[in-house]
C-alpha cells in the first residue's frame, strides 16, 4: 500500500473539475479537492463542487473575470502554509486557470519545483464532453481555437482559422460569441466555407453535462451563429466527417473507409 | 433522487479509461465500467482496469491492432442483449475506439439512437495528462496531429503540420515514431523549425501517469526524435511558450503579458 500524503501538507492544487456534472470529474481531482483546506474558484464553479466539500473547508468564491487576482490569492495562501485547491471548469490547462496561474508564478520569479508544491489535475474539457454526446467527431486530427479577442489580436485568430481550414482540421471553437463579440464566429465560418463542402457537419453543444444541455447538429451552410453564446462549444467537422442519424463522426483517416 | 439505471440493461458503453493511472478515470467511467456484463479491450488496457472489476464480469482481452474486430464484437454482444463496456485508453474519442466503432455502425447501416443504447464516456487524453505534468503548455490554441501514416497519406499529414506552423498553434504529436516509422517526426519538426524560434520549448512525455513515466523538456533546436516512440507524446510550444524552471507554459494571448 502506498502511504497517503498528509491532507494538511501545504500545496497548491490546480484542479480541473470537468464540464459541470460532478461525475465527469476524475477520482484524483475529487480526492485532491477534498484534501484542501481552502477552495478558491469562480462562484459558479464553486457552487458545482459544493456538494463534494465538507463544512470544515473554507470556500472563497469570486466573481467572473479576475483570474489573475484569484491565482495570486491561491499562490499567497499556499505560500503561507495552506493546502489550497484552485478550481477551474473543464480541464484547468485548456482556456482555464493554468494560464493565469503561470503568469503570476512567472511575475513572482518562481523557478522550477520550489515549495509549496504545485500539482495540476487534468479534467474533461467541454470539447471532449461535447464529442462524447456526438459520437466520434474528433476521431482524427483536430484543433481548438478561442474566438475571444480580449487578449489575442483578431488578425492572429483569423490566421489560425485559415490554418485550420488549410490543414483540414476538425475545429472546436471555444468562446464563439458574447454580447460584445457578435461577428467573430460568422467570419470564422465564412473562412471554413471557402475550403469545406457546404454539407460539412457542424454541432452546437450548449451547457454540456449541465442542466439545460442542448445538442444541435447542422451543416456549415445552415449553421446560425446567433444561436451560440459563451456557454456553447461549436464543432466543425473536417472534409470527411459524416452524420449517422443524429450522431457525428470523423473517420480515422483518408483511406476510403467511411468516405462520402 | 434520480432512479439508477438497471445495471443489466443492454447497452454499448464506450469508455475512455484515461492515460493509465486508474485515479485519472472519471467517476462516471468507473461506474459504467463496473455496470457492464462484458468488458472488451486491448489486453494492456484490460489489465489496467482489472483491479476495478468484479469476478462476475466477463473480460475479453484482444491483441493490439484489430480495432475493427473489437468494435464489431462489442456491437454484436450489445445487440444480443448484453451490457458491454468497450474500453479505450485516454479519451475514447481521441485517436481511440470511437473512430472504428462508428465505422462499424455505419457499415451496418445503423441510424440515430436505435437500441441498444450507445453511451460514450470521455476520458483524460495523453495530451492533457502530459500538459498537467508540464504546467500550462496548452493554455492557448492548440492542435493534435497523429504522425501515423497507416490510414492517412503522408502528404495530408505534412500539410497539417504546415498549417499548424502557419497558425502558430501549440502542437501535440501523437504516435511520433515506431520501429517502422522513423523519419516522420524529423520531417515534422523541420517544418516547425522554419517558423518558430530555435529555443521554442518542446516536451517529450513518455508513459504519462504509468510506471516509468518520464518528462523531458528541451528546445526545438535540440530535440532528438530518436528518443521518442509510440508511448511518447511530443508537445511543441507556440512562439510565446516559455519555460519556468522545469515547467512549460503558454500565455493566454499575445497581449505582451508573459511575452519573451
Amino acid at each position: 500500500m502506498q502511504k497517503k500524503s498528509q491532507p494538511s501538507e501545504p500545496a497548491l492544487l490546480l484542479i480541473g473539475i470537468g464540464p459541470g456534472d460532478s461525475r465527469q470529474m476524475t477520482l484524483a481531482a475529487r480526492d485532491a479537492l477534498r484534501s484542501a483546506g481552502v477552495v478558491i474558484g469562480y462562484e459558479l464553479y464553486v457552487e458545482m463542487v459544493q456538494p463534494l466539500l465538507s463544512t470544515t473547508q473554507e470556500v472563497i468564491a469570486s466573481p467572473i473575470g479576475d483570474e489573475i487576482d484569484r491565482a495570486e490569492r491561491a499562490v499567497e495562501l499556499a505560500a503561507s502554509g495552506t493546502r489550497v485547491a484552485l478550481i477551474s471548469s473543464g480541464d484547468a490547462g485548456i482556456y482555464a486557470m493554468a494560464g493565469p496561474l503561470f503568469e503570476v508564478l512567472r511575475e513572482r520569479g518562481r523557478q522550477g519545483r520550489d515549495e509549496p508544491r504545485l500539482v495540476v489535475y487534468p479534467g474533461i474539457s467541454a470539447l471532449q464532453a461535447a464529442a462524447a454526446r456526438l459520437g466520434a467527431p474528433i476521431a482524427h486530427d483536430f484543433c481548438a481555437i478561442s474566438l475571444s479577442d480580449l487578449l489575442t489580436p483578431w488578425e492572429i485568430i483569423e490566421r489560425r482559422v485559415e490554418a485550420a481550414a488549410y490543414g483540414d482540421f476538425v475545429v472546436a471553437f471555444y468562446n464563439p460569441r458574447s454580447r460584445q463579440r457578435d461577428w467573430q464566429l460568422d467570419r470564422a465560418l465564412a473562412i471554413l466555407r471557402e475550403h469545406r463542402p457546404a454539407e460539412t457537419p457542424v454541432a452546437l453543444v450548449r451547457n454540456v453535462t449541465r442542466t439545460g444541455e442542448s445538442v444541435h447538429v447542422t451543416t456549415l451552410a445552415a449553421v446560425e451563429p446567433a444561436q451560440t453564446d459563451m456557454l456553447t462549444l461549436v464543432l466543425v467537422g473536417n472534409s470527411q466527417t459524416y452524420r449517422l442519424g443524429d450522431w457525428m463522426a470523423t473517420p480515422r483517416g483518408y483511406s476510403g473507409i467511411g468516405r462520402r
